[in-house]
């Protein structure tokens, strides 16, 4: 018998390592969602597509508009390369379909501004940005003893992004088209700051300054794309908050991702102890364990919880979790702790959310 | 379109507290298994049924026999009472499916001997007991330093099985059912001493001896069932290896399973720092983890994982993971536990694997 | 100026590792002992002796009897081979001082029992076995908890001591002298069982039976001392109290003792993540911490806690912190593992606290 | 008999917290170290030393200059309130003593130079600033493995200071003297980071700007004093490292200092898992453990072992392991950070290490 449920009719953009993990979850792992089509501009995704998501009723398309086209297709998730996302999210939503999008909506704010303002005239469409953090189980609970105000207001946030050190050089490639590490790796951590700093009012805190600085301690030939292995960042926003990140391109046992989220009654710390499970050695040479290598590794789940609570909010027409103008705000930040990084310079942003020169004059940009 | 792949046409029999989470497993988490039928002989079941399985397309039945002739159904997985598993499995297999049993096969020895038998005169069907903790994560990654020589030859084994204390004295009832706590719940931890000692030499360890002690701490009714609710056991393997146990129905924080595989050269410790995530709160009265609430929160992604292995098993003709021989020496070793609970005798075992009274007579039993 | 404070003038007999351990801690961080004399029978302590104590102002004797009449000496630390424990603390109850003994008081029962009534007969002088651990101040933070209730009635106590493996051979020589493992190690186990299941009630409780398991996996020449290097023991006593102990002599990274104190409330864990300290090093082959190497390292602070709280009790005359009834009853519960060991049998006990043969009938021994 | 050894004779300066425990580690905890005299100008600390330290033969003075005459005298830690530390170790040196310092040196860049010029004309003295951490067992042997190179280029460095919230206001009045939050507690771990990043060439790494953000969370009188309950400073350094710090008044359950030295090969991290000891409680509320109360139960044993090292370096003419200029420099990053807490700016120094405005002028101060 074939299911009479209704299930989402998505399809997924761009196979490369996220999207072919978002079409396996969409496709195996997402019960309410019904991955029918994929699309890749890239022979070697091809392959891969024609082997794993073929075989399970996906249509293959090498053509994004045609995709778009897909009988019955109702959403989008669109994880191809960062420059590409704002422009694949506005076709999908000019085509009528709910997006989730891969983070950075974009490096660019003005595209940014683009995309939330099609998105707005779509009112009856889902957009979201998909920030996995808030959809992994130790994140979530955090934010349900923050909201339930075990920690008091929550006053500071300390967060960090480091990757294990991959000696291919692959990073300083893809350094010229990432933004930056601001704004391909911190950019989670501002987005957590947002969520946290947000948690009881549900109003987006107020960004007062940033300022960031850095250091190509293993892979000099960053400085090439004005970019740096290894950054650390504060954010001042107005009443009272400060969020302070850090990351790295060269930890050596794996990812470690740590938040602390600072109340004036408690600390809620979330993976002070990184580890990939809970297995110990006791041997010789003391006491070990392992970290999970990469960022999927430690957030696998998160990212399979995502693609259902995306699929929950538009079968039920419910709030994305993700708030759009939140996921800008975190660009905006991101790029400016990026412009801080080459200028070695403070970043103010007036009450008003636009970017201040430091002799106090609003300044042109975007 | 409709998947072109061949997928194992499974159901699951018993739709209890364990049965219903195999059927969403089987039904939403195995992307190779579709979950065709459900029997159950419960109302209460039912309703759940009809609402959570019938609208994927699942015919409920209300007759096991009847589910046994679905059309197409290759394999079921049992999980209703334990004093049913091996009637059931063994009905399942003369009915030419492969059986996914959940543990323990029996409580009594003679009807696990009737399985054995049973599934050996079908040789190409697939039988498997269902130890989910083999398929957790931390163990698996322990067994595979334990077979590259890592910790040297295992030579002691301690673990436990502690259960969040329930005061509802659900489980002074179920005493009577279940075997008492060596082979309800020590189970698992016996089945481990079993896996462990024969990972290098693939040949099960032979026992020695038994012992057991418990106490009611909590709940003296059990006394009537002759169970206890803490009990300590250890078992004795000829070749010089020492298994150990400790189970208690009144841990008060949650689920806690602990092993730790001693070797010559190592130890490996899963689980003696228990968490239900990466989440720690700082406050006022100190720091403060959560953990598992019970067997189901600690092992959630382990059940998935035996469907997915034993379906593929199936699928490629492949031996199944968990053998059978050993499940049913688990039942050897927990029924031997509870008897020395209630005699206070150590309980001996001859080369052949088969009992002897203290004076040294083989003794008669099963 | 001098002092003018009254200040206990001690002596250490022996001057071996633990012997020179203790007399540095009564010369150096025991502000109101004064060690003024010491014994050793050693050349090679002799050296160390006038190196590291004489210039100190400390007496250094040859002849253990002349030290006893050293002028205004109050009290004697035994800190000598195993063998003379009782022999060297009689004299010096006899010679009218106050002793700390090591642990164990002896290996024989009635030599112990010679010892209480000697001291017995003395009552105005105290005289305390060394038990480290109750002044390690976890295990104190534990029992002051055991005490205040936080944990409801302590029903079950695991405890373990697992030494570094040693690959001179040394314990096998040391395994002819020690008692055997159950003696020489678990007794510090054995102690805390009846430390923590009398915390409430003060009352010492009454063992019931006790069984034992070794294997000797490192060190086969272990055996001809009838000893083992991996040891499991269960003790039952009357009144539903179950503890059990495991020893090892082959813990590859250093020094691992664990306790959990299981009450019907909670369970207090000590020493579950064994560390030297707070420090972890994340390497490219994940990460790292190291644990103590031996005893020492692990209770350095506990036995210079116990020559302060011993102080404290004579210059106050206050009661000594551990009961010397209850050392004994260390040693015969250690004894009666180790014959269990041999004999591969359970021993039982009466109520009366004497052992009784497997038949029933009360067994002549001591 | 006495001691025939030649012992360090030394006073204490103040006797509040701080200095009494000083006093106490001198008395009691530094064997070749003796306590000869004190000086306090407060009665109730007089009274205090009446009882604690003259019946050990200690002098008690309350004319600081008095004391300085003590007959014998070779050393004095000044352990009074921070505004008179530079004056009293001064005047000590000229009178010939050898100094430990509590640190600050002074809250005046001008005032350090002094002590400084001092020094320098006194060579044969040892004068030390008593930075506490750096006697910590962890912070030395992550410093040990930072000189050996496990971890490659000390690269990154994050360090906090957190205290326990202390309800009093205590601190409110205190921050009139105490030079505010990043000359106070965050001058720890500017040590840390001139210590860390001098570990392979000893050589000081110079700074080449600061900049520093905080709030008044809970404190909102603070703000009178120009100072904040939680502060977040960066540090930069010529050469390519970074240290950022974060300070809190606010820690709900105690003390908790931790510190990462993130290097091109490996990280090591001191005190993530903060814990009073090795023991923690399974509760029906979950795991639970206890961290240190204040700075002192965290680095008792430091500074014990800090007195132990400033009377080895003076017996044995050693240098001291805390180096003057690394003082002063924390003194001036320290200010520094406070400055930019004040103004809101970045400040830059040269390669000279004279702090320039921002428009590239050498700015007079001092």
């Amino acid at each position: 018998m074939a299911p009479t449920l209704r299930r989402l009719k998505i399809a997924v953009s761009g196979l490369g390592r996220m999207g072919a993990r978002h079409a396996q979850h969409f496709l195996h792992r997402t019960p309410k969602a019904e991955l029918v089509a994929a699309f890749t501009p890239a022979d070697s995704e091809l392959v891969w597509a024609k082997e794993n998501l073929e075989p399970w009723g996906v249509k293959i398309y090498s053509d994004y508009d045609e995709m778009l086209k897909h009988e019955g297709l109702e959403a989008v998730c669109v994880a191809v390369v960062t420059t590409a996302h704002a422009e694949q999210s506005i076709k999908a939503i000019e085509a009528g379909l709910h997006v989730l999008c891969e983070k950075p909506l974009s490096t660019k704010l003005d595209v940014c501004q683009q995309l939330l303002d099609v998105a707005a005239s779509h009112p009856k469409q889902k957009v979201m940005c998909g920030f996995s953090r808030r959809f992994d189980a130790s994140y979530l609970s955090a934010y349900a003893q923050t909201v339930n105000g075990s920690i008091g207001r929550p006053t500071i946030l300390r967060s960090q992004t480091c990757d294990k050190y991959d000696p291919s050089g692959f990073f300083v490639e893809y350094a010229q088209f990432s933004g930056g590490i601001f704004v391909d790796c911190n950019i989670h951590d501002v987005d957590l700051a947002l969520w946290f700093f947000s948690a009881e009012s549900k109003i987006l805190p107020k960004v007062k300054s940033v300022i960031a600085f850095g250091v190509t301690a293993v892979e000099p030939d960053l400085a090439k794309h004005g970019d740096v292995d290894n950054g650390v960042g504060v954010v001042e926003f107005y009443d009272g908050q400060i969020a302070y990140f850090y990351s790295s391109r060269m930890n050596p046992p794996g990812q470690h991702d740590t938040t602390e989220i600072i109340g004036t009654k408690g600390k809620l710390s979330v993976n002070a102890n990184p580890t990939t499970g809970l297995l110990e050695s006791h041997l010789s040479t003391g006491i070990h364990r392992d970290i999970p290598q990469n960022y999927y590794e430690r957030f696998e789940h998160a990212f399979v919880e995502e693609a259902r609570q995306f699929t929950d909010a538009v079968l039920e027409n419910k709030e994305v979790p993700v708030d759009l103008t939140s996921s800008m705000e975190a660009v905006k930040i991101g790029v400016a702790l990026q412009d801080s990084l080459k200028s070695g310079r403070k970043i103010a942003f007036g009450r008003d959310g636009k970017r201040v020169d430091e002799d106090g004059q609003a300044k042109a940009r975007l």
